[in-house]
């Protein structure tokens, strides 16, 4: 309802931030954890990795944001113009439709990161990360990618500032996924298949199983490879490390000035979990002031019942210790709640979330009970995704849907109750290029 | 560059609008055409349609405003809500990297009509044109659908006001662009390939020809077969008429504002032609002022070169008369530039370009001078793309690349006589549904 114009608080529809209110500073969580983070071990030797050692894989710009002790980190002017560029200041809305659908009395409002080019919250680190390595003269980035976001948005801001990007692919999803593929094929970049015969370790893998569809870790094994074999060529990472939930939290930034605007005050966000990034960095600054005692909200990750990284603790499928990043063990161990590096994700269609390890910050703050965590079955979210596109008229992420899901079984509890609670989730992403995935399960 | 925080006025990059400065009325040109619009004429009797002969096809509301005398139309609440709730406002964006690329002293702007969830500007009128139906008590729509764009935009608005939709889409396009098929039905809508046996046009094109892979024409005349067949159904048109022109106009009335915010007086405004009506939304508003001496603007429409209704004049391929807006002639007859009702067109990329006709204000406009047109090649349009992706980020549609290839080549114009020119063009839609055709050209 809008009266004369104007849109009544109570039915707010949609809440925008001018350009200039877009953050100035990323918040680092580092300082304000409950005990400092466990140090990344050196692959060969266990021993904690200097910052030098971290050099050899990143720019020195991320090394010293992956290892800050400040809490407000500024960005630099050229990423902020980039991120406007990407449609920064991304809306806030409130998904009033899908409360009337589910009869709920909360009041259910959605972060909006699909409407970046890339269509994800991927950008956000992707433009970051370019920038610094971009800066101090590095030409050629690699990386992998698993259902295309990530490769997507990492080849668009290598394009942004010049550089070459490599991206190993997943096998399965280059197969199955041709769209992202040329997503990044039109940003420039050159697009492997993984495991391949480029590397060592792709090699190694194809002759053990010719057939072999691939896995993030190993695909992280081959852009590593890549990378450490030039000084002019460094691997970006699109999740679990510190610098890169830094970066996100102009999600949760956004999110907080956003809510404040209309007089909001959140009792549970929500978002889901692949390696951890887009719930961190839409809950790092709202779990800032928690931890000050200044607002008593839930966090909750969702995750795959599949892919089990947190909620697997209980069953013990899942550890909290130090494990690599990657199948062949190249890259630096990290304390976190992990699958082990070895483990084969069922073939889900949230390919985003299929990832056996966590954010070491995300698992730190689980494992004090900081934040919870919950497992959604697929069939469940593919649900939600259904119900979220015929009310709020997007076709979310595979990935977003799990968040959705979480979403409106807390919305259906608030109706058990009478409880008028406010749930706040983060959109991570649509599905325009998952579709074949929502055809094959609604048989369209 | 961002001096303190603070977008300098010179260094533009996004200009954005509050919701509440989402416009509260449409623009009609009707009254302001400098002839009365030629009326459009009964099908069978050749006599000009009564009102009431509308009717059969569309609800009162919309046959209201295809003949209205007033210049400025009241969106209704519900209408504006749902405006709000895909998107709009839309930010107008300086495309600098572009420029910068060209080296040409112009600036130039693009508004940013790919933001919505149905990624282009059709859910402007499909959320009037559903709503319109819906508050007259009408339960199902049909229409007609080629590149799939006007589908999935109809199909969500049908979703909004939880109404049925049946699409006829063109069979080259149904079997070439799954992707839109799929975004159809999770809205729920039933996707029919045409010509097809639910029909007896349908049934009768594919007695002649089994192979036929369809147009638009044949669609539409199957959309209107059924919508004539009960009265709790009506037929949706995407483009041609004076209703859907109105509905644009919000495009163009939100970029005169957003220009005026940053002191911009426009020399050119560049939009694609199919039928029209984002071209139309986007200079009416501008016209208007032109027309009272207000402006100076060159208003260029841009077609493909195989699809020369309006360039087609000059060389005798098409000619401004009455003419059918289907194939089989079931269609009031308008007076506009049309290369034939029968003309089969080449089948390029861009899909939604391929109409014999143009939107009869927008041939009078034309026939008197007032806008000018211009015809490009599908190369020309494919590098501009690619341009377009390397420096501003975005995919465009395959549609929109025309307006981007015109903008080019007069900002190209400008850098030869060193005229810093403004040149504002409509991103009409983005291409993540139509990445198999850029990987069929570039060879992904």
């Amino acid at each position: 309802m809008i009266v004369e114009g104007v849109l009544m608080a109570e039915n707010i529809i949609k809440v925008t931030l001018d350009v200039d209110e877009l953050p100035k500073t990323w918040y680092n969580i580092l300082p304000d954890l409950p005990e400092p983070l466990p140090a990344a071990l050196h692959p060969a030797t266990k021993e904690p990795l200097r910052p030098e050692e971290w050099e050899a894989l990143f720019p020195k710009g991320l090394v010293r944001q992956e290892l800050s002790e400040e809490t407000d980190i500024r960005i630099p002017d050229e990423v902020r113009e980039a991120l406007i560029r990407i449609g920064r200041p991304t809306p806030l809305y409130r998904a009033k439709r899908l409360e009337d659908a589910l009869k709920t009395p909360a009041r259910i409002y959605y972060k909006r990161e699909d409407v970046s080019p890339a269509g994800s919250h991927k950008p956000n680190t992707a433009i970051a990360q370019a920038y610094f390595n971009y800066s101090e003269g590095i030409e050629h980035l690699t990386t992998e990618t698993g259902a295309g976001q990530w490769g997507s948005a990492l080849s668009a801001a290598a394009s942004y500032f010049g550089m070459k990007c490599t991206v190993f692919m997943v096998r399965s999803s280059y197969d199955s996924k041709p769209y992202r593929k040329y997503v990044m094929k039109l940003f420039g970049a050159d697009v492997i298949p993984s495991p391949s015969d480029t590397t060592e370790y792709g090699r190694c893998m194809l002759k053990k199983d010719p057939g072999c569809s691939g896995s993030l870790g190993i695909a992280i094994s081959e852009a590593i490879e890549i990378a450490m074999k030039s000084e002019r060529t460094k691997y970006s990472l699109g999740s679990v490390l510190n610098h890169v939930m830094l970066h996100q939290t102009v999600i949760g930034l956004e999110t907080k000035k956003q809510l404040e605007k209309i007089g909001e005050k959140p009792d549970k966000l929500i978002a889901c979990v692949g390696g951890g990034s887009n719930f961190a960095g839409f809950t790092f600054p709202f779990i800032r002031d928690k931890m000050k005692g200044k607002n008593d909200i839930r966090f909750i990750a969702v995750e795959p019942k599949s892919v089990p990284s947190l909620t697997g603790v209980a069953e013990g499928t899942s550890r909290y210790e130090y494990d690599f990043g990657d199948t062949a063990g190249m890259t630096p161990l990290l304390k976190m709640h992990t699958l082990g590096h070895d483990f084969i994700p069922e073939t889900i269609h949230a390919g985003g979330l299929r990832y056996h390890g966590m954010a070491p910050t995300v698992s730190l703050l689980y494992d004090h009970g900081i934040i919870d965590a919950e497992a959604i079955g697929q069939e469940d979210t593919f649900t939600a995704s259904r119900l979220f596109t015929r009310t709020e008229g997007i076709i979310p992420a595979p990935e977003s849907s799990h968040a959705i899901a979480s979403a409106i079984s807390h919305a259906l509890e608030c109706k058990k109750t009478g409880d008028p609670g406010v749930i706040v989730f983060n959109l991570s992403g649509h599905g325009l290029l998952d579709l074949q995935n929502y055809a094959n399960i609604f048989s369209l």
